[in-house]
Parts: C-alpha cells; sequence; structure tokens
C-alpha cells in the first residue's frame, strides 16, 4: 500500500493554506498502468464518475437501441436540473409511459441557479426530474421495462441493478467487494483506482473492437463529448472540460472527489480520487493530467479556470488561488 | 515537523470513503501543551476563529465601552445573515451615524434560508450587512471613529488592523511571519496552531487576571456564550456547541477547517486545523474533543449531530456516516 500523494494546494497571501491528496491511476488498453501517483489498488466509491458504466446494459440489452444521443448523454449525466435536462427527461418518461412517480432517485433542488431562483420564487419544491441523476434513472426505467422486472430498479438485487454489477465487474475486470448507497439511492460498487482507470481505458480502446458492449461503449463515449452540456450544464467542469477539448475526451465527476476520463485518440483510461472528498481538487488535478496527456491546451480558458484558479473574496479581490502540487506539475 | 493526524473518516456503507487529517493543540494558561496531534508547530491562517482576538482593542481602547453584550457577540460572530442578525447590525450603524456604504466587508448572500429565498423572492441583492463578517466590521468601524482615523479600516497599515496585529500577536505570543486577506477583506495573521491555542488559553485564563485585556477577554467569552445565536445562527454548530454547554464554553468556526475552544472552567484553549480545510471535519473534531475533556455531553443531540452525523441521501435513507478517527476516539 503507497501513500496518497499531494495533488493540489490551496494558496492565500504567499502561504499554502490548505493541501488535498489523492490517487491517479492512467491506464492503458491492455488494463497496464501507464503512469501513477499513491495508490493504485485504492478501493474507492467511483460514485456518479461510473454512469457510463451503469448504462452499458442499457445498451447491450437492446433496451435503448431507439434512444437518441441527447438521451444516451444525460444517461451518463450529473446534471445542473437546467430545463435543458429536466425538459429532456421529462419527454423521456413520457416516451416510456411513466411519470416523475416512476424514479426512485429522490427530490433534488437543481444546482442550476435561474431554475432553483424560479422555484423558490414560485414555492414550488424540486420534482425527482429535478435530481441530478435523472437521465441516468430513465436510462434505468427503459431497461426495467424492457425487462419487465418489478418498479423498485434501484434495490441492489433487482435485475437493472444486477446487470450494471456485472458489466462494472467485467470492465474494471475486477470482483467488487462491497458496494455502498449512492445519493439516488442505486448501488455504487467499489473497485480499485486502477480498476476504474482500467473501465475507462476499454471504453476509449472500444472503437477497436467490434463486440456488442464495445459498441456500446463507444456509443456512450461519443455522446458524452457531443453533448457537454446535458453531461452537466452551464459553468461545471464537465461541460467546460469537454467543449474545451472538442469533445474528443469524455471527463466525468462523481461525488466525493472522484474524476474520470475517456481519451479515444490515446487508448488511454484516467481515474482520480481526492481522500479527503474535495470537489475543487479534483478537477484541478484531472485539468492538470489533461494537459500533461496532451490532450487539453493549457492556454485554453477552461483550463486555466480548473488548473490555477483565482480565490476571489466578496469584494472581487484576488486573496490566492487553486493549484496543482509538485507531483502534477 | 510532524505529519497531521487522520481524524475524521466519511463512511459510507461498511468502507471509509473519505479521510481527513489535521493539527489539534490543547493548550493550559501557561501556554504549555496539555495535548496534540500533528504538529504544534504548523503555521496557519486562523481565518474567523480569532475574531475575538481581533474584538480586543475594540474593548481595550475604550471605544466600544458602551456597546451591549449582544453588539460583544455579533463582534466575534460568522452569523448567518438572519433578521436576528441583520437588524442589529443594521441598527449599530445607525447609533454610528453611519451606513452599509461605510463597510468594505463586500456583500454576501446570507446562509439563512428563510433570509436568503426571501431576498430571491423580492429580486434583490445581498447589503454589506449580510455578509457573515458584518458584527466584526461594526466592531472596526466603532473603533475606527474613536481612533479617527480614514474610512478604509481593512488596509492592512489602518490603525485599526495595527491594533488587531498587535493583540493577535501578544495573545499568540508569537510574531506572525504573514497575512493573507480574508473573505470580508480585512487582513488575517498566520501564526501556528500552538499559538491560536495559546490565544484561547489567554481568554480562557482571563479571570484570573485583572489587566485592561484580559477584562476585555472575559467580557468577550462571557458575550459568546451568552448569545450562541448571534455568533453563528439556528441548525449552526457553533450555536448548537455553546448551547449545549449551557454558554460556559466558547467556541469558534473558521474557514478552511479550523475550530477553537476557550474553557474557562479549565483555563484551557483548543486550536484544530483540518488539513484540506473541511468544516465537516472541523465540527466533528471539535466536537469529539470537548466531550473528551468534559465539558460537553456526549449524549447531548448537539454533540452527536456533530461528532457522528449520519450521511442522508435524497430519498431519506442513511447511506453512512461521519465519525471521529482512532487518535481522536
Amino acid at each position: 500500500m503507497t501513500n496518497p500523494v499531494d495533488l493540489v494546494e490551496i494558496w492565500r497571501g504567499d502561504m499554502v493554506e490548505c493541501v488535498h491528496r489523492g490517487h491517479v491511476v492512467v491506464c492503458d488498453d491492455a488494463g497496464q498502468i501507464v503512469s501513477a501517483l499513491g495508490d493504485p489498488d485504492k478501493v474507492i466509491y467511483p460514485r456518479s464518475s461510473c454512469k457510463m458504466v451503469q448504462a452499458l446494459p442499457l445498451l447491450e440489452s437492446g433496451a435503448g437501441a431507439h434512444l437518441s444521443v441527447e438521451q444516451l448523454a444525460l444517461a451518463c449525466a450529473s446534471h445542473n436540473g437546467a430545463a435543458i435536462h429536466t425538459d429532456r427527461v421529462g419527454a423521456w418518461l413520457r416516451d416510456l409511459g411513466m411519470t416523475d412517480d416512476n424514479f426512485r432517485c429522490g427530490p433534488q433542488l437543481p444546482d442550476d441557479i435561474p431554475t432553483r431562483n424560479a422555484l423558490i420564487r414560485a414555492n414550488e419544491k424540486p420534482c425527482q426530474f429535478h435530481n441530478n441523476c435523472s437521465g441516468k434513472h430513465a436510462g434505468f426505467l427503459t431497461l426495467n421495462k424492457h425487462l419487465g422486472a418489478g418498479p423498485d430498479y434501484q434495490e441492489p438485487d433487482h435485475p437493472v441493478q444486477q446487470a450494471c454489477k456485472a458489466a462494472f465487474e467485467e470492465v474494471t475486470q475486477e470482483t467488487s467487494p462491497m458496494f455502498g448507497i449512492d445519493g439516488c439511492s442505486a448501488p455504487n460498487h467499489a473497485c480499485t483506482v486502477h480498476g476504474l482507470a482500467r473501465a475507462m481505458a476499454f471504453f476509449a480502446s472500444a472503437q477497436d473492437r467490434s463486440d456488442r458492449r464495445s459498441a456500446a461503449a463507444v456509443k456512450l463515449t461519443h455522446a458524452m463529448g457531443a453533448h457537454p452540456a446535458l453531461v452537466a450544464g452551464e459553468t461545471r467542469a464537465c461541460t467546460d472540460l469537454m467543449r474545451a477539448m472538442n469533445g474528443k475526451v469524455a471527463v466525468k465527476t462523481g461525488a466525493e472527489g472522484v474524476f474520470i476520463a475517456i481519451i479515444p485518440e490515446k487508448r488511454l483510461g484516467v481515474a482520480i480520487k481526492i481522500v479527503d472528498g474535495a470537489t475543487r481538487a479534483s478537477e484541478c488535478a484531472i485539468a492538470t493530467i489533461l494537459v500533461k496527456l496532451g490532450v487539453l491546451d493549457p492556454a485554453h480558458p477552461a483550463a486555466i479556470a480548473r488548473m490555477q484558479p483565482p480565490i476571489v473574496n466578496r469584494r472581487g479581490i484576488v486573496t490566492g488561488s487553486i493549484r496543482p502540487a509538485a507531483a502534477l506539475r
């Protein structure tokens, strides 16, 4: 076991005020580690970073054959709950002949400020379709309709989740030692940082293979890159970074400091876990690694905004910055 | 230099998902370390945890002799911007013959949800009196009126800030090596974790001395304990914990994972810094330490809610918990 490594520093004035440690693995299409920091064998919950893995059974089963590219992007999304997301999820529910009550993800106040404020002004409570995972759950409902199984599709022993677990274990090439219940109530299976990077390398190299699962992986990776705003939303790291790379690389955040990247042109998968769970650090780390791998222009505003963003106080004064630590530079 | 120590764990299911490290010092009235974890000599920014130190010149100078106990509590506060705070800060400004424009803290959307939602519904922008530091700044304005100095009382070389720096260096018994600019634009002087705990032990033992500064320290500590809701607000850790201890211990949070305690009955000062800056960890750590020191009942709901709070998802399912790590237990 290797200790985690200092990855990101928070500066204020001339002093480092905080440090974030973590584990990083860059993996090739043979499942081998190309580079790593910290402990590749550290077992983590991938959280929402593995939504594209959870969407594989939707396509492999044939249940999602009719879905649009936009819908596939939403199935992989942790979205802001803005109208561009909720309008499409609402239409998807109607296509299924279902309503918000069929969801099992729970309601969430949208992160999109105009939408949130509109709900507050109207004295309305958020619905389940506002939940950042509602696209993933629409995918679950679509698969479940195809399978004809019971309504509690989020239960760990339900055929939908059993299919997700099987896909997860196969692309990580690991037997998951346990699962936790996610914010959206679906099981989230644990794997090593190496296993998560291996899964992303499977996606990154899927165009080289002709099997059903690889074809599904190609479609999902393409959908994320084609619709970056549907995967997260305006001002969000996933959206900004995918746009900056012209959709040629898919990136996805996960709660508690996880971030992944799928780089088809290099057949590489990347997985990051920040030990303390800080998103400000996982965003800085993924941007820095994408620059180092030569797929993100360090001069692009989206790269600068994530790699070395200023910390600005309530009078607009720059008081410090977030910076990659020496191991990442 | 000693490494920081694992202080708090974030559990999900049967696995630790995240870990927060930090430094802790408990200091007696002779300035000696009673117990410590991590590196007592680690230099940190105390941030808002040292507001009672920044309020010392207000009383020592005589400028604040007429202030109420409530006003002294507000001078030490990082408040929610609720009406109980802003009404009193507004009245204080009027007493000074000043307006919101005299503040230099900048506007901040209140953390108090009803107040925040009321602003959103009214399409109003927050004012500087909503800033969580507006009580401290009202204290600065009061001192500045007494001194007759220029309007930019937040500048590091201004007499108000020079007085704060002198008091800070004297109660920490350290020469501050540098300062950063805080979220409210005032300078925040760095010290060691030991120095911060030493300052809090100065406050905790002030009743044993008869000098002017000690008298000021007694008044400020008493004010915080007497008005816990003014120091933070409903649902906040500082307020809940001080209420749970019947106001006999003063506690104060600071941004980026700082927490202090002043324990007059034991003449002890406590200082905590979480390396990654997480508030969920500093709150768990301070509650655990207060229980260990015998001043907080571990069965009190406020103690349970900070030491081992459940993590609840969007459907109300308990998915994990925050827990003190072995070194703290």
